[in-house]
C-alpha cells in the first residue's frame, strides 16, 4: 500500500514536469500558460478524490472536502504550484500532489473527516518572475501588500496585468483574506532541499522552524574605460568591487553558525572583453532561523561593500527588497506531526529547522503551522536533477494520513 | 588656419557618430547597417580630397591619390571605422577623418606628392561583434585566417555571413594582400586612450611600440542548489571562484609594472536571487609592452585561478582566444613624426608607447609602422564622454601634412 501511493504520487509529479518552459529541469512562473496548464490538471485529480474545486482572486487553486463533525474550522494543506527558473520537479508540487493522494484514499475507501479540508496550489511562492514571493499564501493570510501589483516582471508586464490576463482578480485580494476564526491550522509536505534526513537515513523530519530571509538589490557603479590605456591606480572597475562584495559575503556565511548567503545574481555593464566594467548589478541574500545572527551578518556584510566601494572609487546603491522574519512552527502540530512519523515508520521523528523559506512564513499570519519534510537525495533542489525516492512519498502519505486521522 | 582644420575635423566626427546603434556614445560594430552608412560618408569627404575609392575584399575603404615621383611604393595611412559597445566618436574615426582633413588640404591648393598615399577605414579592429580583431588591417597585410570565417556573433550569423551580406567578398581575402615590396610604410593618428600627454600638458606624442594582448575565455562549472539549504562547506559555488580570479588578476596587475588586465564580461547561470550559481563564463584580458611580462602574469593568474577552482570544488575550463605580441614602431617613422610634431609645436615630442592595441599590430606584417598620438580629455576613451580638443586636431593634423610633405 505505502510503495503503491508512493509510486503513484512519483508518476503524477512526473506528469506534471511537463508543463514547463523549455529547458533543462522545470520552469513554471505564477500566471503563465504553464500554471494554467498544471492547475488544470491538479484540478481534475482534486476532483477524483472527492474535493470542490475553485480558483481564487489571487490564482490559487483549491480543493475541498466537507467535514462531517460539528467544527466549522477548515485544516489547510497545501504548497506552492510554480518553482525556480530551471527548477526541480518536487519542490512544492510534492505538497500538493502528495495530500490529493491522501484525500483520494480516504475518498475512496468512503472514509470521511470530522473537519473540512482545503488543498491549497499556491500560485507563487519562488518569486522568481516578479521581485515579490509567496502571493498566494499572502493574499489568504490577509498579508498581501497592495503597491505590488505595479512591479513588473523582465518582459515589463505588471503583476497587476498578468493576474488578470491568468482570470485572477487581483483587486479582490483584500476580500479574499481568511479569517483566523475560521481555520485551524496550515500543514505543508515538502521535500528537505537539504542533506540532513538523507545523512541521518530517514524518510520524514519533522519542521521546528522557517529560516528567516531578506534580500538586496546591489547596484556598484565606476566608470568605463579603455582596458589598455587607464592605468591599474586610475581604474574604477564595478566587477573588481563586486567580486569583493562576494567574496565577503562568503567568507561572512562560513563563519557564522545558521546563517547562509548567496550572491545569485550579477550582470555586467558593458560587459566587454576590453572596456573596464561601469556598473555592476548584484542581488544578496541572507538566511538564519535566527533573525538576530541574520540581521548582525548583513551588517557586517554591507558595511564591507561600503569599505570595498570606497577604496575603488566606486558609487554604491544597497537596497533591502524583501525581509522575512524567521517562524516557529506550532508545538502542537509538531508533536502530531512527529507522532504520526513516528508511528509510521517506528523510528524517533527528527526535528529539524528548514534552511528554505515556506508558504507558512506568510500563513503564520493566519493561523498556526506544521510542516513535514521528505527526504531529499543528495540535498539537492532549485536543480534539474531534483530528485525524490517513490518509498519515502508512500512513508509521507502515510503520515500525513495518520495525521489527518488523529486529529 | 590649424584652429580652423581642427574645427572642421571635429565637426565632421560629430557628423559621423550619428551612425551608430540606439543606447549611449556609438555603437558601430562591423559589416552592419551603420558601418556601410558610415562609410558612405566618409568616402564622399574622400572623393572631396581628390582621392579615389574604392571598397575592398574585406570590407575596407580606400581612398588613393597618385604621386607625382618615380617611386610607386604607398603610404598607408588610416584607422578603424568600427567602435566598442557603448564607445567614443574619436577611436579610430580621428585616423580616418584627419588625414582626409590632410589630403583635401593639400588638393584645394592645387599641391601633390611625389609618393601615392591610400587612406584606408579598416573594417574592423575593436572585435566587437566576433571574437577576432584586426580584421581589415590582417587582410591587407596578409595575416588574415580564413578559419575565422566561420566565428559566430552574439546572433549566430558567421562572419563569413556576415562580411558576404555587406557586400565583401570574404573567399577573395587570400588575394587582397599588399606585397612588401610596393609599401612604404603605414602611419596612424590616434587618440591617445590615456593619461599621458594630458598629465605632460602636450598635443600630440610619437608612438614608440604597441602593447601586446592576449585574451582568455573561462568557464567554472559548480553545481547549481538551493541557497537556503545547502551548508556553506557543501556548496560548489560558481561566482565565488569567478569572483577570486576577478581579484587576483587586478591583484597581479597592480603589482606588476606595465601590464594591465581585465575581467570585462562574466555571466552566471542560472542567476536567479535564490540559487547557487552553477556556472560562470568570464573573460580574461592581459595587456603588456613587454612580452615576457605578459606572459609571466598570464601563467600566475592561470595558476591562481586553477588554484581557487580547486579549493572550491569547481570545474575550470580555460582558453586563450587571442595573442598578439608587442610590436616595435620604425625608428625612421618615430623620428620623422617627432621632427614633424616638434616643427609644429615648437615643443619637444614625447615618445611613448600604447597601452592600447591599433591596426599596426597586423600592418606590421607587412611594412613599418609608425603612429602619433592626440590628447586625450581625461585619458577617456571606450566611453561615451569620449572627448578631443579641436585645438589638439588641428595640430595633429599640421603635424601629419609636415610629416607628408618632409618624407
Amino acid at each position: 500500500m505505502t510503495e503503491t501511493l508512493g509510486r503513484d504520487i512519483l508518476d503524477r509529479l512526473n506528469q506534471a514536469a511537463v508543463h514547463s518552459e523549455p529547458g533543462p529541469g522545470v520552469t513554471r512562473f505564477s500566471f503563465t500558460p504553464e500554471h494554467r496548464a498544471v492547475g488544470e490538471l491538479l484540478e481534475g485529480w482534486m476532483r477524483e478524490a472527492g474535493l470542490e474545486t475553485r480558483w481564487d482572486a489571487a490564482g490559487n487553486l483549491i480543493g475541498r472536502a466537507e467535514g462531517t463533525g460539528a467544527d466549522p474550522r477548515v485544516l489547510l494543506i497545501g504548497s506552492h504550484q510554480d518553482s525556480v527558473r530551471s527548477g526541480g520537479r518536487y519542490d512544492g508540487m510534492l505538497g500538493i500532489v502528495l495530500p490529493i493522494a491522501c484525500m483520494r484514499t480516504l475518498h475512496e475507501a468512503g472514509e470521511s473527516l470530522p473537519y473540512p479540508v482545503e488543498i491549497i496550489a499556491f500560485s507563487d511562492e519562488e518569486g522568481g518572475r516578479f521581485t515579490t514571493s509567496l502571493i498566494g499564501s499572502k493574499a489568504i493570510a490577509g498579508g498581501f501588500n497592495m503597491d505590488v501589483l505595479t512591479m513588473a516582471d523582465a518582459h515589463g508586464v505588471s503583476l497587476e496585468q498578468a493576474m488578470h490576463d491568468f482570470g485572477a482578480a487581483p483587486r479582490e485580494i483584500p476580500l479574499m483574506a481568511r479569517r483566523p476564526e475560521d481555520v485551524r491550522a496550515f500543514v505543508e509536505v515538502h521535500i528537505e532541499q537539504g542533506p540532513v534526513l538523507e545523512e541521518q537515513g530517514l524518510e520524514v523530519g519533522v519542521v521546528t522552524a522557517l529560516t528567516g530571509i531578506e534580500r538586496h538589490r546591489l547596484v556598484l557603479t565606476g566608470k568605463a574605460s579603455h582596458a589598455g590605456t587607464t592605468p591599474m591606480d586610475s581604474r574604477r572597475d564595478a566587477l573588481v568591487g563586486a567580486a569583493g562584495i562576494v567574496l565577503e559575503l562568503d567568507r561572512v556565511c562560513r563563519d557564522t553558525a545558521d546563517c547562509v548567503g548567496v550572491v545569485g545574481e550579477l550582470e555586467v555593464t558593458p560587459g566587454v572583453v576590453n572596456v573596464i566594467p561601469a556598473q555592476t548589478r548584484l542581488t544578496l541574500e541572507l538566511r538564519s532561523p535566527d533573525d538576530a545572527i541574520r540581521v548582525d551578518a548583513r551588517e557586517r556584510i554591507l558595511a564591507a561593500a561600503q569599505r570595498s566601494a570606497e577604496q575603488r572609487g566606486l558609487e554604491l546603491e544597497a537596497s533591502r527588497v524583501y525581509e522575512q522574519s524567521a517562524v516557529t512552527c506550532a508545538p502542537w502540530l509538531i508533536d502530531a506531526l512527529g507522532a504520526a512519523a513516528t508511528e509510521e515508520t517506528g523510528k524517533p521523528a527528527l526535528r529539524l529547522f528548514s534552511g528554505a523559506g515556506h508558504d507558512g512564513l506568510a500563513m503564520i499570519r493566519l493561523t498556526d503551522i506544521g510542516m513535514l519534510f521528505v527526504r531529499s537525495p543528495e540535498g539537492l533542489s532549485h536543480h534539474p536533477d531534483e530528485d525524490l525516492y517513490a518509498h519515502d512519498a508512500g512513508v509521507a502519505a502515510q503520515t500525513l494520513l495518520r495525521f489527518l486521522r488523529g486529529l
